[in-house]
């Protein structure tokens, strides 16, 4: 049984791999004859993963090291039954902490702070009105899976009330309310901020659109932890600029790395971080401990054990 | 009984102190013939009532509008018998999100992505490896009053360790332990943040000095949300460059305005704040109900009611 790594191994957890009966594992580079059908297990995915797929053929498993799936090839992995999972609830804590730093970043002056500093200027008038504390705020999160109620917990801790929003409106009790996924906000609702943390599918993509922005009576702040595509980038530009929008901070984009001509560099009132939201120092350790636990169970059951995506769904 | 206004009162609350039998609102420059000797009360403080102090021969209150008042003459206010108060408590939340700020601002990249943001640089890798989560990091907090507290609690909701100090080592119950107040930070102790919350007083005058900052093992994050002076700056300048401090979150200094040609402009690991991390939007009605409180106390029973400042201790 020969694992292809995609990702990163920690010589640790290499000879953790290695310790298990008629286990071996291979770097995509050092792949040569018999290799190709003796692959059963993927760990990661990545451009190799596209280009090799084909010759693979005795795949069964494939862990991926993120939450959203979107770019795995899952109607081959459907036709194929090949097992996929995610790494969905390791992101939660460390997500969850960078939507709290937005807001904060923005409401306590750091972001103009910080932009006044490079010029050395000491602009305490200014900013003493334009700070503010949080209680009593409204936040309304898309998607209430892992990365949505840690996002709704600590944001009650702020004295922020939050409402999700999910397709079957299932009830959270992390929430204050679940709304119906509707395309626009409703006419007679005030929300301070938007969060997305969807996963991206057919139902998902350009979701943030024109018409979306259109509907926001109380300029709120857009944040973006879920993925690019949801949101139609042009729509996004043009919401700032006509203030429909007070501020955004995104950590996705429709193209990654964002383009250096992109119109989002230049906004003043707009925080970019490199898709960086869900990472931790500790990050490869808790990805290698799902791969762990799935290929264990795999081994000695035929199933995986946690974090199994539904490929119809694609989450 | 006339007060002199040396802060900001909406029309509204002017309206609410005229309503008070006998009494009449009056600002600096307005003050004339038999005003001085009228003046009973001062709401807020600055220069104007360092200059007019002596003519106004019948003031018994004073209402500060800080927490801190160590830019007031407590030494003649204790000769005349002077009473007062001071706005502690309301700068608890605001300060408080504000050192959630602080420490999220670099623990989620914010600070270094806003730095890459001005030349359009997507440096994801580097920045993946530098980020972290805040769960089971350690801070040492100086001074448990309101605000001190305030930020315990914010820093337990993140999953830090909060140790407090104080001068008489009071058990707090939102501390994990509390510390006596030593000159050093023992050995054997590693924190992740040190946090400034202590009044300026004699004793904490000068407290962060070379021999503080050596005696640092573990280069943690240096907060100052107290008062300036009690900061060697030029010891701070020293350990950041030593290393000493892996970096600094700076919202109050020794002189204010931060003079130009500081060299803590200079330096990308420390975030200025132009001494906004108490204010909030509500600030001014804030302060102006505990002057309302204070001031019928006053005018009914003879005593103020809340915030008395003990003029000997100097908070």
């Amino acid at each position: 049984m020969k694992i292809l790594n995609l990702f990163k191994i920690s010589p640790e957890n290499e000879q953790k791999l290695k310790s298990l009966d008629g286990v071996a594992l291979i770097n995509p580079d050092d792949l040569k004859g018999h290799d190709y059908q003796q692959i059963e297990f993927i760990y990661g995915w990545n451009q190799k993963g596209d280009e090799l797929l084909k010759k693979l053929t005795h795949v069964k498993f494939v862990q991926a090291i993120s939450a959203g799936v979107d770019y795995l090839p899952l109607n081959e992995f459907k036709k194929r039954h090949i097992l996929l999972a995610n790494t969905s609830g390791i992101h939660a804590a460390p997500i969850s902490e960078t939507v709290v730093a937005y807001l904060l970043a923005f409401s306590r002056g750091i972001i103009w702070s910080d932009q006044f500093k490079e010029k050395h200027l000491w602009e305490s008038d200014k900013l003493k009105k334009s700070v503010f504390s949080l209680s009593g705020q409204r936040a309304l999160v898309y998607g209430t899976g892992n990365i949505g109620t840690a996002i709704a917990i600590r944001l009650h801790q702020l004295g922020i009330q939050v409402s999700g929003i999910n397709l079957h409106q299932h009830i959270i009790p992390e929430f204050d309310e679940i709304l119906p996924l509707q395309p626009t906000i409703p006419s007679n609702r005030k929300f301070d901020y938007i969060i997305n943390t969807m996963p991206l599918t057919s139902k998902t993509y350009h979701f943030f659109d024109d018409n979306f922005f259109a509907s926001l009576i109380n300029q709120p702040m857009f944040i973006n932890v879920g993925r690019g595509a949801s949101v139609d980038t042009s729509a996004l530009v043009t919401a700032l600029k006509q203030r429909l929008l007070k501020s955004a901070a995104l950590d996705v984009f429709e193209t990654e790395p964002l383009p250096s001509d992109s119109p989002l560099w230049q906004q003043s009132n707009v925080l970019i971080t490199p898709h960086i939201s869900g990472a931790s120092a500790n990050y490869e350790q808790q990805a290698f401990e799902i791969f762990w636990r799935n290929l264990n169970a795999l081994i000695n059951t035929g199933h995986i054990s946690v974090n199994e995506v539904d490929l119809t769904n694609g989450y």
